[in-house]
């Protein structure tokens, strides 16, 4: 059975504010060396068929798993 | 300047609950051959210095980023 994992992550140009406050979380606890923090999303997936499966897949970011206007979206199929 | 890509998963014995309700609305969207979804986070760092980076990066994860009591942590350098 394929296993997908999927990546949405905030697109470069927007202020991640979630990782901007784990990073001065980061600093205050003395890891100074951290410069930029971004968080996103993962998202393993198990798919019982793996016909068409890269079109399967990118439907389902488009459709639900990002929201494209704000977020870019990759995968990986793992197995 | 070496990125880290840092990935925490509920362990695996844990039902993922957000993770049910993603997949339970695929299903409702068409997508019934997804047989499971998982969701973690991916965490993005900058760090400025590359001294003794797995170390500081397993500290980090240990200390802060994950709850080690719920959540499996694994990162990778990809730069």
């Amino acid at each position: 059975m394929p296993h997908v994992r999927v990546f949405v992550t905030l697109k470069p140009a927007l202020l991640d504010a979630q990782g901007r406050v784990v990073q001065e979380s980061l600093h205050s606890l003395g890891y100074k060396q951290v410069e930029q923090v971004r968080i996103g999303k993962v998202l393993d997936l198990q798919i019982a068929s793996s016909e068409n499966l890269p079109q399967q897949v990118e439907e389902m970011c488009k459709r639900f798993l990002a929201n494209t206007v704000i977020e870019d979206f990759c995968y990986e199929v793992l197995s």
